[in-house]
Order: structure tokens, then sequence, then C-alpha cells
């Protein structure tokens, strides 16, 4: 089901700026029984993401009754939140009086196979890299091409994911997820001032990992450093978490770190 | 008047990539008595914006007719196609068998003082900068969030362009033109290989010095060169050419280039 400004429908205009420019921001997230999950930090990140392209972010209970309209509210699903600036006229300027367009869909949760989650995944190594945009960095907006570019890479289904560099040759993180390594026990993800989404899954391991009393440093991860690491975590809202178990010839076996992260992502909120 | 995939509409799916991703490309031309402006040259960078994609085109000829309807036979109006790679299944990954969606739409010309054309134009300096993605640099793709916040930058209507540097510093071009300068008698534009828009004026411009026997190098261009030049020309398929007159301080007197470069790009094709 799909709601375009509260009502049913299927298209937006043709002129929608989201369409023309990109103008807006996105967010995917899964749902339980009709109850999307880290519903708080979604919003808290859509409605920075908005604030980063001073765009109006339409209220949480809005939002938030038109995702209990779209839910299964028996099953599991995938749901989609796009803003953007709505229709204007011609040309990059905002509208004076911008009119922001809001989309909420829900959708099937793909079905990927459970040795992903377990025993993990193996992944591609992107040639598409990530420009250095620290105006973008960060956030989850409509601008995807370098996503795009990079996930056409390949085409083997038993290659879920690739891990995509930025200009300097450090990995920034997959095509959709964010990356995590394990160093003597301590945790490290890239840094993500210049380029890459920092999605609420990373916030929420970092947060997590806070509260253990784990270490969790942002810093740049080389592929020589990814390689090294005991472990390493590819996380996002739909897939959770899947260790790498495979990568440019490669191989680490499955460790406890999958299954202690995951739950704290199973943990409420 | 709006076409989509040939049937008159005002709407496109809320899941085409274009509006998910920005997956896809787009043309701005002027046309005249329903007879878009170089038409032939337009066609080819579309035909070469969807290559770079890995996009399939639609036919010239389908695109010509469906201007042709689109189009008021009597007056000038702006065109604009978008070409993106349809609707598809969640996800980054480009679809199996594609259908691409194609938009056509006419418009009103914007109407500027006609001083623009002729005595010139003040430009702001903006702060965004391009990031360097070689594997965009050119296309003139739906990613154009660093155009909109570049306009968004300022909002005086006697401004009608900003000029955009890369990450080095260099000028680019304007948010929605190119950029040519005048050296001792020759052209000089920014290269473009690792951001900006090669558009379709830029090139008539390239390529009618040449057959005029006028250099014209794409050398980088810093902001001291940029006020050092005899004269400062901005060009696109709507605006045609406007010189600049004022830009950080710096006074340039009207000179005879404006008037010589339009006359090329008013020669046909």
């Amino acid at each position: 089901m799909i709601l375009v400004n509260g009502a049913a429908a299927d298209s937006v205009a043709a002129t929608d700026r989201g369409l023309a420019y990109g103008d807006g921001v996105f967010r995917t997230l899964l749902s339980k029984r009709g109850k999307p999950i880290a519903w708080a930090r979604h919003y808290r990140k859509l409605a920075r993401d908005c604030a980063a392209l001073e765009l109006e972010c339409p209220s949480e209970e809005l939002l938030a009754r038109e995702l209990a309209r779209a839910l299964d509210p028996a099953g599991a699903q995938v749901a989609k939140i796009i803003v953007t600036r709505g229709s204007g006229e011609r040309g990059y300027a905002p509208p004076r009086k911008p009119s922001p367009t809001r989309i909420v869909m829900a959708g099937a949760v793909p079905e990927y196979p459970r040795e992903f989650s377990h025993t993990g995944v193996e992944v591609a190594i992107c040639r598409t890299r990530y420009a250095f945009q620290p105006r973008l960095a960060g956030v989850k907006h409509l601008n995807r091409l370098e996503n795009v570019l990079a996930r056409a890479e390949w085409s083997d289904p038993g290659i879920p994911e690739g891990l995509v560099m930025d200009d300097d040759g450090h990995i920034i993180g997959g095509t959709h997820s964010n990356l995590f390594l394990v160093e003597t026990g301590a945790l490290v993800t890239p840094g993500l001032a210049r380029c890459g989404v920092a999605g609420v899954s990373r916030e929420r391991v970092m947060e997590a990992a806070a509260a253990q009393g784990i270490a969790c440093r942002e810093e740049p991860v080389s592929q020589a450093r990814l390689l090294r690491a005991e472990t390493v975590l590819l996380v996002n809202s739909v897939i959770g978490v899947w260790p790498i178990r495979a990568c440019a010839g490669h191989r680490w076996a499955a460790g406890e770190w999958a299954g202690r992260v995951r739950e704290w992502l199973d943990e409420r909120g």
C-alpha cells in the first residue's frame, strides 16, 4: 500500500523535485505486526536529514498514523518513507513556499537465505567510489546514483552486498549497509563526515557498545585493515546483521559478535 | 503538457527509480514554433548520458514525435525530457529487465530581463562545491542536490546565477550554465572530467570556435583567473548567452564576445 500525502495513490506529480533533482530524503525500516522497529530513532534521523536539506519534515504523529494505515497489522513488512521538496517552478531554486511531498509505502520483507545472518555473506569490492561531499555526507538523500552504479557491478545472487571505498581508497560501507570491524574486542566503523550514509542501525550499535563499555571508534578502514579484522559485520534496518565470511580471497569463521550485535538490535529502540 | 511514456499524464509511479534514487538523466531545451532547437545534438547528448548509466535510450524518432505533440506549434517553449530506469523491485540493483520511463514536458520560457543578455548579469560565488565523481562527471543525471544546495544560497532576484567551484577551488560553471572566459582572443572553459555537466551549448560554442579558427582550451579556472579574464560568458540552451558584468566585486564592460557567441548559437544545430 502507498500513501501520497495521506491519500492512497500509486503515483506522484511528474514535476516533483524528488524526481527532477533527487531533492528529498528517505528511510527504509522494518515493521513487525504493524509496528515500525526503532521508530523514534528513524523519525529523528528523518528530521535531521530533512534539516540538512532545509526541508520541512512532516510531524512524527502524522507519519506514525500513516505508517499504521499502510502497514499490515499481522506480519513483518518493510516500510519506506520519502519526503521531497514537492513540486515547484522549473529550475534548481527551491520554491519560496514549498509544499513537501510525503510518501509512505509498505512492502514485502526481502527473503534472504538464513545463512546470511549466521554463517555470513560473501561480499564484492566495488570499483565505483563515493565522492567527498561533506554537505551531504551521512544524509540518506535521494541522490543515490553512486549506490546504483556500485550495486550494478555484480549480479551473482549469492553475493548480496558489495563494499564501497571513498576516493582515498578507504572502505566506507556496503552499498546499502554500514560496516563494523572487530579488533581485539573493540569495534571500529568508518567515519562518515565526507561521504556515506549514517544509518540508524549503525547508531544503535554504537550506542549499545558504549552502554556495555565496549570501545567503538570511527576510524579510516583500509582494505588491509578490513582483511586483518577478527570479524566484519554489516548492519542495516532490514537485514539486521550479516557477518562477512568471504571478501577479496579472505575468509572469516563465524564468531560470537554477529549474535551479540543482533541481540543489541533486537532490543526495542 | 506532459507525456509519460507517450500518454498525457501528470504523474509517474511512486516506485519509479528516478524518484527513489535519481536513477535517470534529463535534457532541457528551447523550442520555437514547435521545433526543438539543436535537437540532433540534444538527442546525441541524451543517448550518451543514458549510456553512461547503462540505461536504454528511447529512439530519436519516438522522442521527436512526442516533443511535436507536447510543444506549442506557435510560440517559444522550454521542453524537458526525463528518462529513468523505470520502476523496479526495492533495492539499488537495477532490474533485470528494466522498463525505462520517459517523460516529455513543455512549459513557458522563463522571462529574464533583456539586459541579462546584453549588458550582462551579476553572479554569486557559491560555497557549495561539486564533489569529484568521474563516473558521473559531465552527465546530466537526476542527482542534482549539489546544484539545488548551491542555488539555495542566494535569493536576490537580480542575481540570476551563481558560480560553483570544485573541491580544489576551481570554478566549474554556474549552477545551471557552462562558463567560458575570453583571454587575449582565445576561449577557455573548465574541464569537466571530474564533475559538472557538459552541456549542449558548451559543445556548440567549442565547435563553432574551432570552425572559426579561434582557440578554445579546457583548463582549470581559478577565481583569480576568472577575475582577470577580458570577458566571461555563461551559456545554456534556455538562456543562450549571458555575459557576466559583476562578480566578487569585479566588473566587466559589455564586449563584443557575447554577441559573437550568440550568433554561433543562433545558427541552426
